[in-house]
């Protein structure tokens, strides 16, 4: 029997590890493959032959590492070149590979990661080795293509969506006009940051307006729109992400003062992220009181009253690529296949990771709000689903419990 | 019999609402006093007449209530002037009083409310006017004198406490040396800044720096030792306080280039926060990826995962001003003395308002480390049960629920 190596790469999210966690306990009941193995760090571990074994979870383990965000086995950022231009490091990698008798390698990551699946199934495909190679999908940004949405999006947009609803009783709470503008993850795929959107229900509806990377920023636009919000409530929470871009396709966050940057062709230095730039444009354009928050890292490690949905999809995706190698499938990223909105419904799927790697999935414009600055009930539909349920969390005299390697 | 009439006061908290709870529960239950009545906004509520009936809540109503963070009540800034200075706002007030047949004042709040507490009981007694006024402690800074600690500091410590342990874990991932600072409220007194070290424990020791105002900040006593630190690790999350001074008292965070600032008298314009100066500090020192992360108005409001300890008790605090208010008492705030550390026991006290009111309580020396660079055991057993326990929340789909006036 061959053994299986796993390795997690890419930026953390709260739910790679039970993804991981689903590989192990699936993998460790597997009577078709050998060992499970893990590697740290990602391919650099391969390269450097830091191969441990994860046989050893017992049901105790694999719980705590459900509800451990971040990478157990560690993280890189390495992509891999092709292999005509260095075919040493492929040689490097199936060395280890052979050395461990490993016959399926699976990798928990985002688009890099996909790429390195790619990239390594083709290799074996063309010398004829026999590898199994798998991908497994998790992104807060939820920008995979053909999967219906990947694994930690749902978890990182409930954090944004509950951490909003706390945020606006607290900026509510004096008898004074005010803004808050939330800085949200997200570079090219607004996602996250539209999922601010689902924090407004009954009585509480304190997103107004939300500034997508998709729609052009259009600091007119924005500020008319804002106007029109606070003749009618005192407070409102703006959602940006930090990656919106001016007509000049620049990043605002590296504009500073929009006003003066519009004048002299965006020549301005940064003062600090998008926060902080539409922070001063609303001051200066509307002179009331506002306030720039940024969600930070915690955005992508937040697993306190995660979603239950997004960790058990997590494990499921994990869990199934176990199926998949078990089926002798190779050059696949398992997935998910929407089925239905209400009462919701997915269905695991594998998709060709040919057609899944080195794109990035950007909000359909049918899920935009006319006037650019929010989005529609298609969206509200999609994404809702994907924060719901809560699962007991471990603790320990207040302490969140981790499985640490 | 006379009402009860009960405010908010003060910044948010995520318990605040659970004294209110505890108010609005065991004063409805009183068979001594009549109407439970509300006032929007604190002490303005009294001026404009802006008082509500809160006795139709249902145990329903009551439960959402002890979990929504904020005021339910609004909240205001206003401190009385002195009744010799400005008796208009008195005869205001009580003529407010009178009209709603109040009886008793509770009013929930900080150091400024409890000398409104101090100032409305004193006018009382000087005019012989019936009224029983009686303070409740909330604030997260724990700086209220005599009780032991104050509603709100505990959960808010958990929330620093578990995002710092899931902020380790994602700093943690690569392969590579880094710093995580982590800028935290409370400008005059370290306690929540301090709470970081109880992030320590088991396998998880992230945090090895803490900068506390009660501590001159000294950027080369500082730098010796993170370098020492980073000897023997390759990430660490340093905790600061957003009221850190130097040695000439000006605040670190006005400093911007601390390097420059002490070089010019400090006469530099501000960066952005303590975290920032700090930021640019080590990586003009050291060269280390430091990455600098302020939690935010999330600290005071958070109550996902708060300390089941501190709603309790929050809720009890309300709970023992209705006792208070029951057995004759005016001129006193509820609050908490310890009975032992482990196991952790607290009782119930009324403390003499001029006792407590407009005194700032830091943290003592002999709970700072002895290089002040940290806490010590004396800190730890003093507060780690406070953060201890987790309470059922209600959700709706993904939804934390709220109870929203």
């Amino acid at each position: 029997m061959k053994n299986l190596l796993v390795g997690q790469s890419g930026g953390p999210t709260s739910v790679i590890n039970a993804s991981l966690a689903g590989v192990i306990k699936r993998g460790i009941e597997s009577r078709k493959i050998g060992e499970i193995l893990g590697t740290v760090n990602g391919i650099e571990g391969i390269l450097n032959d830091n191969i441990i074994s994860l046989d050893d979870f017992t049901p105790e383990r694999i719980a705590l590492l459900k509800q451990t965000p971040s990478s157990y086995l560690g993280s890189c950022r390495k992509k891999l070149p092709d292999s005509e231009k260095d075919e040493d490091i492929y040689k490097k990698i199936f060395d280890t590979f052979k050395k461990h008798n490993v016959g399926y390698f699976l990798y928990i990551g985002g688009n890099d990661s996909m790429d390195t699946v790619k990239k390594l199934s083709a290799y074996a495909a063309d010398k004829n080795i026999d590898i199994q190679v798998i991908g497994v999908p998790k992104t807060i940004d939820n920008d995979l293509f053909l999967t219906d949405h990947t694994p930690g999006f749902g978890s990182a947009a409930k954090f944004i969506v509950n951490s909003i609803r706390q945020l606006a009783l607290d900026t509510d709470v004096y008898d004074m006009k005010s803004v808050v503008i939330l800085e949200i993850m997200g570079r090219n795929a607004g996602w996250l940051t539209a999922a601010a959107a689902l924090a407004n229900s009954d009585k509480l509806n304190p997103v107004d307006i939300i500034c997508l990377p998709e729609v052009t920023f259009s600091p007119e636009k924005f500020i008319e729109k804002l106007k029109n919000v606070m003749k009618k409530k005192s407070t409102t929470i703006i959602a940006v992400s930090e990656g919106i871009k001016g007509e000049d396709e620049r990043y605002i966050a590296e504009c500073g003062d929009i006003k003066r940057a519009a004048d002299d062709g965006f020549a301005h230095a940064a003062l600090g992220g998008v926060g902080k730039t539409v922070e001063k444009l609303i001051s200066d354009e509307l002179g009331i009181k506002t306030r720039s928050i940024e969600l930070s890292t915690l955005q992508r490690c937040f697993s306190l009253a995660g979603s239950k949905v997004d960790v058990e999809e997590a494990f499921a995706a994990g869990s199934f690529a176990i199926e998949l190698a078990e089926d002798g499938k190779t050059a696949v990223m398992a997935g998910f296949k929407r089925i239905s909105d209400k009462p919701y419904a997915i269905e695991l799927a594998p998709f060709d990771i040919n057609d899944v790697a080195n794109f990035e999935k950007g909000i359909p414009k049918d899920m935009i709000a006319e006037d650019g600055l929010g989005v529609n009930e298609k969206f509200i539909a999609y994404a809702k689903p994907l924060i719901a349920g809560e699962l007991p969390l471990i603790f320990d005299e207040g302490l969140i419990q981790f499985e640490i390697r």
